[in-house]
């Protein structure tokens, strides 16, 4: 393997979800962790079961077609509320008080993530955004960064007119991660509640350390990956291929080790 | 009246409250006419009456002490959604629909609003905010305003330690027109439901058009002035006493004529 010349500097994009979000014993340590994390970086929080909870009690029902969760107008406001404001600016809080100097984001802020509405085919999902890469206003993004700031995204976007979007978590993580590899060698690390790329999704001892693609194909083809984790695993390979260094998957407990090669599974092309 | 050589780049601190958030029928005109303002420009925004709607269908009740309002633990959390999330982010992505390049912040994001919580004394008003002019974090508002960026400011600040605080527009406003004072020719405007400072509350065509110190000690003297406009006028002649150039009061469905001079009440030294 060649190793290209190190000249661009490091830049970690991490995911974390609702079992980090929803558990202040979880948030907490792992908010240390990744203030610890000298080199520039970027948090993307996913939603939580906070924005179920709070829209309950709204009378605001979680709706589904198919088995797909469809963002409507009450849905969106409730998602602009928990995913925005409230997740958003307590993590935001929470890492100044320990020397992070995080910013808060949304898409539509300084124009980050414009997205498009999903289109209507079978299914109107509504109110939700799909991010196309090249999009990305990497100027901005650059300038956060080189100034010092810590962007933590809320998984919201834009259509350009007015519209607060609703948009995936770890899609949002991957196209940063995309992007902003033009200048930065990124890793993009999504932290879940498991060690990793499990063999056996009941032993957390059963963690595949690395995958290359040669690998992957092989456990696939025996048969040995959990069938739930192989769009993550796929999605790796894709911001691989198109610029991201490596992926790192592991539990969010376990920050440090996991950056560290000590923990979880890293996945990258040889 | 000797004018200082004019080498200060124009700023404009621009606050708005509930009779603007609350009616997108007059949101959307007022954001519209804030958007064509070509110079360098903040928008502050109160909370509006959404978020006590919101509080009541969450069983949250507005709490008051000898008639001031009381921050609980879930009242933060209440107006850091409503204010921070649903309220912001609405303003932010309309703006950018109007080719204004708005970034949505709260004191956290960024250390932009470092905040004391104000000492309990003979009321305890739990998680709310006293700011300092001279904590605010110049540089990263200098960053924002010089790289294209519009502020679009929450009523929240943060303690520094992790607790995100309530506080209050107005003095945000003018925190932030007063210490950016020091490099910007800063014109602080409070914008509400009045066409300005009237002499007569039930006559909107009694707008006192200007005001220095010497028509504001004769209209005090002789009683002409509505005893609850007395504190916003004192809150400005402090600002302008701090550096801000002037203080514009008026209609926010006027501000275009405001800014020009065809509206509403100047406040200046002379």
């Amino acid at each position: 393997m060649i190793h290209k010349p190190g000249n661009k500097e490091k830049l970690y994009v991490i995911k974390i979800g609702g079992n980090v979000i929803d558990d202040p014993n979880n948030l907490e340590p792992f908010l240390k962790e990744f203030a610890n994390i000298e080199s520039k970086k970027i948090l993307v929080h996913g939603g939580g079961k906070i924005a179920t909870a709070i829209g309950e009690k709204l009378g605001i029902q979680s709706k589904y077609i198919d088995g797909r969760r469809i963002t409507d107008d009450e849905t969106i406001d409730l998602v602009t509320m928990v995913y925005g404001g409230l997740v958003n600016k307590k993590i935001v809080a929470k890492l100044q008080s320990v020397n992070c100097n995080a910013i808060g984001i949304t898409g539509a802020d300084a124009n980050l993530l414009p997205a498009k509405k999903r289109p209507v085919k079978e299914i109107d999902y509504g109110w939700v955004g799909d991010v196309n890469r090249d999009d990305l206003n990497f100027k901005t993004w650059k300038l956060f960064l080189e100034n010092g700031l810590t962007p933590v995204a809320a998984p919201l976007t834009h259509d350009c007119n007015g519209q607060i979007l609703n948009t995936n978590a770890d899609t949002i993580a991957s196209v940063i991660a995309v992007n902003l590899s033009a200048h930065y060698e990124v890793t993009l690390i999504y932290c879940f509640e498991k060690n990793g790329v499990l063999l056996d999704v009941n032993d957390e001892d059963s963690v595949v350390k690395y995958l290359d693609p040669k690998k992957y194909q092989q456990l696939k083809e025996s048969n040995q990956l959990f069938a739930g984790i192989l769009p993550k695993i796929d999605n790796a390979f894709g911001a691989i291929d198109k610029g991201v260094k490596e992926v790192l998957i592991g539990n969010s407990s376990q920050l440090s080790a996991l950056i560290n090669g000590e923990s979880g599974t890293k996945i990258s092309l040889s």
